[in-house]
């Protein structure tokens, strides 16, 4: 925040040149209005990558991802705000991505969240097995060889769109 | 609604062959839901159209719509539950469109409501113009030549993605 910029109960002031205020409002989310535009735009998703230092040669690599188009950046950083968690990057071109990957918060924010606030679409499918994956991973599964195998299983049936 | 099926306090009760009542809870949409799926799914869009029987020579038709997989149609005739207007169509292939195309519907209805819940993305700016094309309407402006290319002018600069 530089010197022309005072933060003043919940609002950035601005001053311009004119020596004026400008009150810009920062975007607060709702609760539901973000479980409404994950069930249109957000992503639940399980990588397993093969990773020569893991103990079962594979990485299990979940993640939660919100990609919209850079006009729309201000979107992915309330969502960052809100949940207090996660990352805000450049995806591919012209869009950005809001992901969170930490097995931690995953867990204690972002599953929770969504059981709280469900999905309404069929994403709800791949919440639910995502949530499963990340019990398993929280209990050590993923570091063992069988373990990978039932993530993997798991992690094949979601995100297969119109095959559900 | 069959012989099998009983509507009872808001809930869809069906009997099963078992005789058993399976309840089967409808879907229900909260508005800040609706604001958020809208602000991902959702479009606003005016067309333009010759039109012989048309005094102006054109017919201007606005419509709200969304677009979902087959998959998720129930969404689609909850949105048509909550506003009560609109069908729900096949749009192309696989995908559904849960459409709003009356004047009368979009004015009293739709506008209202995203007006007293506010879209939070960059398609606010597709609304406010829809809005204004919707209000020209309700004077009949469309009705004449300088007010088509007034709507015209309005309606060329929405829905222009990254141009924004």
């Amino acid at each position: 925040m530089d010197k022309g910029t005072i933060r003043r109960e919940g609002l950035v002031c601005t001053r311009n040149p004119q020596r004026l205020y400008v009150r810009e409002l920062p975007m607060k989310l709702e609760s539901q209005w973000i479980t409404g535009f994950v069930d249109g735009e957000g992503c639940f998703h399980v990588g397993i990558n093969p990773h020569t230092e893991m103990t079962a040669g594979y990485q299990v690599l979940p993640e939660f991802t919100v990609v919209q188009h850079k006009r729309d950046i201000q979107i992915l950083h309330a969502l960052k705000d809100y949940f207090g968690c996660g990352v805000v990057r450049t995806n591919h071109g012209d869009r950005m991505a809001y992901r969170v990957r930490s097995i931690k918060d995953l867990s204690q924010i972002i599953i929770p969240f969504f059981f709280k606030h469900p999905l309404q679409s069929k994403k709800r499918i791949d919440f639910e097995k995502f949530k499963s994956v990340l019990s398993l991973m929280n209990e050590d599964v993923h570091l063992h060889a069988d373990g990978i195998e039932e993530i993997r299983r798991i992690a094949s049936q979601m995100n297969r769109g119109s095959l559900r």
